[in-house]
């Protein structure tokens, strides 16, 4: 899905990643941070595709809630689970987005 | 892959979009455009993924070069065949990336 977000300024924080063989938990983790992220008043929605590379895209409001997120305990625990198991590379990139237009229904 | 991209700031676009059925053309024009757009100068590097919802990022040294390879003559005419027979849905953002950090080799 696209996500549904309000006019520009809000946040983007863009996550890259290449993953290691196998689950090992990762998809158990993923979904729990799925439910906690979405419990964030900041957080306005996330994109999400795997295709060798995985790309995740969340929205924000404010950048300060996005360094909350990624100083949250269970989000901590997760992040270290990433760096020991499930990913070969990642890079995290937190943007301003300044303008957007789409094309289709409430776009 | 996980683009190399310099130090912030830079400037990323996120495409994301819902595709229709079928190739109708698509391939070969995504192929010519991944070739133009390589060939511009402030133009730094790509991701790519498609899974249900497709995302592609781009990410560029300046905004400027962001609207000029919109109104690329090319560009606008593949631009008009996405309204009409590739896209369901589609939604541009553009964005300045004020921080990044990442994992793995040269990260």
């Amino acid at each position: 899905m696209i996500a549904q977000t309000p006019r520009p300024p809000y946040y983007a924080v863009i996550f890259t990643s290449l993953r290691t063989p196998g689950d090992d938990g990762y998809a158990a983790t993923a979904a729990l941070m799925d439910e906690l992220v979405a419990g964030i008043p900041s957080f306005l929605g996330m994109e999400s595709a795997r295709d060798g590379v995985g790309i995740t895209v969340s929205y924000w409001e404010s950048e300060a809630s996005i360094l909350e997120w990624k100083r949250q305990t269970d989000h901590r625990i997760a992040q270290q689970g990433g760096r020991e198991k499930w990913y070969l590379q990642y890079k995290v990139r937190v943007c301003k987005v300044e303008r957007d237009y789409g094309f289709g229904n409430h776009l």
